[in-house]
């Protein structure tokens, strides 16, 4: 008898947590509603992926996965190239995707600030064509940031390009130190902070999960 | 005259900038290969990707991408469907990805925490397979961290699926507010934040950019 009341209690308990969990979701369902609701508009976003954590290029590369997959055209600008083969350029180039990479390695393996200059304007050469081109749906101007804080690269010549570009056209700049200019810009900007990295625990950069 | 001494005195100044970014890169290329140089470990890296900025899954995408695009073996267990389809799915799915996606929609449409609950644990019973699965170099766990925060799915049950997994598998967690023993275990977190977001100042979610 006094183990069919329990049973009972904790029925009622259990409906009535059910019950609690219920209306709370209807509460948030009702919040993302709304702001779906009120989000209305239809533009080219620029997307800025900066700070010092791990995933931004991958971010920016994971982006240009989805628009392929939908049958769009992505083109995507690399300004900053390692010595080693880069996995999401076989997959993403193989489908479609236009790819220019920049002729220098990592500008502290060249040291060269004339050649390294000569390299990234004539990759933001590639960049400011694709700028103007409406057929492109997405852009991915991978580690640019470098390039303006090195002064590689004029920001304002970067700034007009971006603000030049055709209205549905997304573009997402990937890299360390974004100029703050750019970030103004922006219309959506993340944060990419490194609470802990293998790296620094002796982890070396592994084929296929770090390039 | 004085036109060429300027000329002269202009070039000195071009070639002491010039040296001074040399002897920096230097140092900077010195301090890179000598982390590089340190890091030799191999091992199955586990990332967390959490934060509530924009582009967590991306990242994790990215990395798929990646991974398929040196030839190996990657799968997906998504643990939030949203209503639409899915790009990334399209294209990586085509490439041989294995995708396992959650019976059941956003936790905020269904409110029924019982559905929730059984879906939940249909989805990561999927999970559980592949985390044994020693031919499986890379497994996403896309918004898993919503099914813990809800205890939908028990944590030491993942920590002892993560733990068991083989030697050499990645695994990569997305999704906000991961619990912090999972971040404990993690060898790589970093964690996406919001500095500004297009959905906010009223842009709606765009087909090949936002999903």
């Amino acid at each position: 008898m006094s183990t069919e009341l329990d049973n009972s209690a904790n029925e009622n308990a259990k409906v009535d947590k059910n019950e609690r969990h219920k209306q709370r979701q209807q509460k948030v369902k009702q919040q993302v509603d709304a702001k779906i609701e009120a989000a209305q508009i239809e533009k080219g976003v620029l997307m800025v992926i900066t700070g010092n954590g791990k995933g931004k290029s991958t971010a920016g590369f994971g982006t240009v996965t989805r628009a392929v997959g939908h049958g769009q055209k992505a083109a995507v600008v690399q300004f900053i190239k390692g010595g080693w083969e880069c996995g999401e350029r076989n997959l993403l180039e193989k489908n479609g995707v236009d790819f220019h990479v920049m002729g220098t390695g990592f500008t502290w393996e060249t040291q060269d600030r004339e050649k390294d200059t000569a390299a990234t304007l004539e990759a933001w050469q590639a960049a400011e064509k694709l700028l103007q081109d409406e057929s492109i749906n997405l852009v991915l101007l991978d580690e640019l940031t470098y390039m303006v804080t090195y002064k590689y690269l004029d920001l304002q010549r970067v700034i007009d390009a971006l603000n030049k570009r055709p209205a549905m056209q997304h573009v997402i700049i990937t890299g360390r130190a974004c100029h703050r200019d750019i970030i103004e810009l922006a219309d959506t900007v993340s944060e990419v902070q490194p609470t802990k990295h293998a790296f620094n625990a002796g982890v070396k950069a592994q084929l296929g999960f770090d390039y």
